[in-house]
């Protein structure tokens, strides 16, 4: 029993804990510092703050000043501007219970919630139990990762070419985010974790929980990108966010088109109908100040983002 | 081999072949009748009306007057203005090759592709061969399908309420496609059938090729849907066509939070709270003059759309 706790420490690596921002940004002061390849575990609370915590919470509680809080940052050491952070995220742990809210002008059905409502839902044993009956299998991923952006600071609860609240399913255990370094040190932050969400997130809540989310890190140099990338085991990704969903569309569809073009030496024209004929544009959200988009490539085809 | 031939015919049903319509209309002439609950088989051209029969063809010799023709239509007996039309898709069938164009100014892409640029691709056991050595595993759909609009005629390269050119990955053998009846008969049509295409359709071709399509038509009577609606194996969807992009998305996802409410007797806001847990909002395609949008519901929670 020792040994093992003493080795679930070990994988579980740095511990960064207790210490949020709700926006991210350059002058954010980091919480403790990280070396390329390390490990480090990030214990995030629900994108409420974990404002509500018990059965019969209501929306009206709740203190809007602390929305999306990310814990961090952590700066990562030799990270330099130009450089990409790769993230690989090795296994995500949530709690026994998460939030969902409908919130009226929020969402895709915003002008239809007449009555704000918080859903108190237990998690056993990997599936969801919404209003007691209907299981839904859980799927935990990060709704918030990001670095500090170029300029300025920028909201926790918005995503854009730092990372962000991207919302995007397909950030879970196994898969490995990119996200461009903007300043030195890159200052990583995440939080607003959902044991599962629909693709759109159309109420702007998925299943909101805290957790553990455990990530190793790398400083990778020499390659450069303009905005975050993905990669599972099926698939590789790009991703983009505007305010408007089909400037995102043109972004996260052109970035991968130059990453086939690059990867598979062919001309933009046969890259496009390559994607047109096997490639497949995903929503990751529509209801944060910006869409995010991706663009998905299989494997099969695309065997690596760089 | 006789008896084979003759029991294939029986499966078929009615062929309709050789007749197209540029544009859905109620006052299109029906090239048969079909009763409900009757198998037919429409033979469909491609996209460019099999303009491309050669390795070598150029995008210059296209006529643009002959774009998209869908096979049909087939007045469907006893389907009356506020029926609904169930469509069962038996079987798709496609042609030995097919065609992929990029066009400039058109698509996603459209600023960026200096040369038009006309390509010819094999399809053998199921597998489509781009650019001879990319295998790209087939998943035959019906790009073009639809019924006489409410209103005057719609071009078949348009999506719409009525069906149309929605682009839907999802409309492939196994599925059912639900559509609304607006006049006496229907009217159905289809054609565009892709070998295969990705989500979004990004380049606005898929890969293009002529086809059979086996569908089994029935009429419904005491239902009613403002849009077309599929369900397969997996999940029920919704689906909606608009110019703007976030309209459509209101669309489907306020038809599928009116689905669970009815199914499920929820509120609305446990009807969206559960879509924003497990929907997934998915793109159709983003570059006809209507974007389409679909808002899925797995079958685990949703049993049926009606």
């Amino acid at each position: 029993m020792e040994v093992k706790q003493e080795e679930t420490r070990r994988t579980e690596g740095k511990r960064v804990e207790g210490k949020t921002i709700f926006a991210m940004s350059s002058s954010a002061v980091p919480v403790c510092r990280a070396g390329s390849h390390e490990t480090v575990t990030f214990v995030t609370k629900d994108c409420f703050d974990n404002q509500f915590t018990e059965e019969g919470d209501v929306l009206d509680s709740l203190n809007w000043d602390c929305i999306n809080p990310a814990t961090g940052p952590v700066y990562v050491e030799g990270a330099m501007p130009g450089d990409v952070l790769k993230v690989k995220i090795e296994d995500i742990r949530v709690a026994s219970w998460g939030t969902m809210a409908a919130i009226p002008d929020n969402g895709v059905l915003g002008d239809c919630v007449s009555r704000g409502t918080v859903k108190r839902i237990p998690v056993r044993d990997g599936v969801a139990w919404f209003n007691q009956d209907i299981g839904i299998p859980c799927a935990p991923m990060i709704g918030v990762i990001g670095v500090a952006p170029e300029k300025g600071e920028i909201p926790c609860g918005e995503p854009g070419s730092h990372g962000g609240n991207m919302d995007n399913t397909k950030i879970k255990a196994g898969a490995t985010l990119y996200l461009p370094v903007f300043h030195e040190g890159a200052l990583l932050a995440m939080g607003d974790v959902h044991a599962c969400m629909g693709d759109g997130e159309i109420m702007v809540t998925g299943l909101e929980i805290p957790a553990e989310v455990t990530v190793t890190l790398e400083v990778l140099k020499g390659i450069s990108i303009d905005n975050p990338m993905l990669e599972d085991g099926e698939a590789c990704y790009t991703i983009a966010s505007h305010e408007n969903v089909e400037t995102a569309v043109y972004t996260a569809v052109k970035a991968m088109t130059d990453i086939l073009m690059r990867e598979l030496g062919m001309s933009l024209e046969d890259a496009g109908m390559l994607l047109s004929a096997m490639g497949n544009l995903q929503f990751c959200q529509v209801v944060d100040p910006k869409r995010t988009v991706r663009m998905e490539m299989k494997k099969t085809v695309l065997k690596k983002l760089f």
